[in-house]
């Protein structure tokens, strides 16, 4: 990068970052088209971040964005002071609303930022029983979403609470500009033109998933520090990454930042050992250093030095809970892993490192796979549950081969990189 | 009232009057039911008293307290950004989804507080655009409001915007005391039991509404400075004031505050001269000591020494813009009247002094009014047009009369106050 550009990024004022942020999101991850209506979800903190995207909304041709703001202090009310019998309405309505308004045209963008140990703290059931409610009554709004039938993107937006959690040494305010720091170094704004960088980054992610489909590998192979691992791939199984067209016709990126590609493992076909290379957060507790030891795809031992008996109950869920449904490759020098940084917020951690899911898999991972019955999905070896948890397996002292139909081992990763 | 209780209400702490404010809205503004789902609008800046209210509303067995908080800066972002075809849009799906809220049975809770004047300066045609599509948009929603379907209240919060329009000479900070001392003082949270002192409010402003309707005034006599007035009122008309019980079988008092006694005046029978008391604030122009000449119902002169151009387009609006809809009965003594404050939002004004309103008739406040067919409640005089517009013409130099059918005048109010 010539000197030039590095002055410029390190020039640039918090006001400026902000503004590309939104810019990129609106432009890049969104694709918002003009005339389109956008509907935005963000914690109440977000609102210097949010009014930047409303600007950029508009400035790209929106005619309305309609921005619903949640108050954390008011969801807490509700665990202090309303009935136990509250906690499993929902507010249907605005949820169909919301369902209404995809159904309409409108493109959807979720600021996420909000506290990661918010209800930590309060009933679990209670939690639980809330958290169903909503899925329920968002599922008909949710559909447009995991069917890519809209253009959709998440970005983030450093908070006080989140920022707390994840740098509680710190003075708030320090906090806080740390956590900006590595949002802005994660989402490409300090580039010299941070858009022309997201279709650098998002063509790079293309073309890795078209090599590793062209591949056609049947299974990975790692190895490093306590893993040794064959993960044997769905047949018919299907890479991707990056951007994507959604159903409307509009290019989106719905992740931002994102850095994976990522596929369907055979869920009967992974044997040998993998130990986690960061804590995994669950539902509060820290799980950390997980080993596990698959056989035909089942784990059959795990251990973990903190938090095993939370990770051997989220593995008892149902049967597939045991097994993998989504292998995901990310090289070390991504800018989430150079940070070091463990965010408490999937967006983010997702992105730091090559990771495998346990539980459900993505049927979008597998040729045709949304138009495949249960049955014809799990023949081809993706794996059915109701829950789907990342956690991390890469580093910079882990190998991965791609191995093919013959058995041959081809490098894949070296020391965490791409060879 | 007994030193005690001054000394109690003068050591409340404000936090404190913040409390006893959101509990009066719920319980006796809202008369909120247990079970019942509460939906909430509300400016940014009145987060404090919305996060009261959903603490009481929880308290008072609701299960799902659902809020929306709108952004001023947003909302200007759209007309400095947007292109000029995106004024007729609305978001019909969200209305939609607050119309199936009523319809499923929640309660009505809107935060008054936004800046008077946020679009003053936006053009004029966006604002009218913006401003229509909305009301289209709501209007499936607001019939549960105006045929009182459900429960429903209007509570005021201050916030900076408003305070420094109503405090231009103080400090961003007095300002805001100011105008919250204001707000408690006229929602009689001061009072040693607030509730029980909303209660014998209401019951007064019922007696006085009933004590007028059992003497069929034909004709109301105003005299004072500038004012020699004859309103004659509609056939069939009734007086309201306070509370009302909603088609859902819940009490609420809709305003709060509210000093009022209301009714229909005889569009064709208003004769003489009336003097405003207080200027009037419309669309931004101020419009100073306007003196209007009735003939038969019909403004046929009209002056004012600021303003008169944008009062006489006003008139030209219809045929029934030069016409009364509306009188309505304030003592002088009345909180809001006593502060002496111009507030900006109707909520207050309206509630300061006796006042007249142009334009559209309340059907409600003529027998089986909501039954009547239009032509039958032009024949009892109730006035129809697209405009209401509310003017101040009651003081303290007033006296009103009430005259019978025969002809006699029985002292109402002398000097403001009810004899
Ligand atoms: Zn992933
Ligand atoms: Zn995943
Ligand atoms: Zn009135
Ligand atoms: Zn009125």
């Amino acid at each position: 990068m010539p000197m030039n550009s590095i002055a410029t990024a390190a020039q640039l004022t918090h006001e400026q970052k902000l503004d590309r942020l939104a810019e990129v999101a609106i432009r890049v991850g969104l694709g918002l088209a003009p005339g389109q209506e956008l509907m935005m979800t963000a914690p109440l903190d977000a609102l210097p971040l949010v009014r930047r995207i409303t600007e950029h909304a508009y400035r790209a041709g929106s005619p309305l964005v309609t921005t619903f703001l949640t108050d954390d202090e008011s969801t807490l009310l509700r665990y202090r002071y309303a009935s136990g019998d509250s906690f499993d309405r929902a507010a249907g309505w605005f949820y169909d609303g919301i369902a209404a308004a995809f159904k309409s045209g409108a493109a959807r963008l979720a600021v996420t930022g909000a506290n990661p140990s918010l209800l930590s703290k309060e009933d679990p059931e209670k939690v639980s029983r809330a958290s169903r409610a909503v899925s329920r009554a968002y599922r008909p709004a949710l559909e447009f979403i995991t069917r890519h039938e809209i253009n959709w993107t998440i970005v983030a937006s450093a908070t006080p609470a989140w920022a707390a959690e994840m740098f509680p040494g710190d003075e708030p305010g320090a906090a806080l500009a740390k956590l900006w720091d590595a949002i802005f170094a994660a989402s490409r704004v300090e580039a010299e033109d941070p858009v022309a960088a997201w279709k650098t980054h998002d063509g790079n992610l293309h073309a890795r998933a078209a090599m590793l489909n062209e591949k056609r590998y049947s299974a990975l192979r790692y190895r490093g520090p306590g893993t040794d691992l064959t993960l044997g791939l769905a047949d018919d199984h299907l890479w991707m990454g990056g951007g994507t067209t959604a159903g409307n016709g509009l290019y989106c990126i719905p992740n931002m930042p994102t850095e994976e590609v990522f596929s369907t493992p055979h869920k009967d076909r992974v044997d040998g050992t993998v130990t986690s290379t960061k804590p995994l957060s669950h539902q509060g507790t820290m799980i950390e250093n997980i080993s596990v030891r698959f056989e035909k795809g089942r784990i059959v031992e795990a251990h973990a030095t903190k938090g095993l008996e939370v990770f051997e109950k989220l593995i008892a869920t149902d049967e597939g809970a045991r097994r993998l449904g989504e292998v995901a490759l990310v090289p070390h020098s991504s800018p989430i892993a150079h940070s070091g940084l463990l965010f408490l917020n999937t967006l983010f951690d997702e992105n730091a490192a090559s990771h495998i899911a346990l539980g459900q898999a993505y049927s979008s991972c597998v040729k045709n796979g949304d138009k495949l019955s249960p049955e014809e999905l799990a023949a081809r070896g993706a794996n059915d549950s109701l829950i789907h948890v990342d956690w991390m397996i890469g580093s910079d002292k882990i190998d991965i081969d791609g191995v093919t139909a013959s058995g041959t081992a081809e490098p894949l990763m070296r020391k965490g990189e791409w060879v």
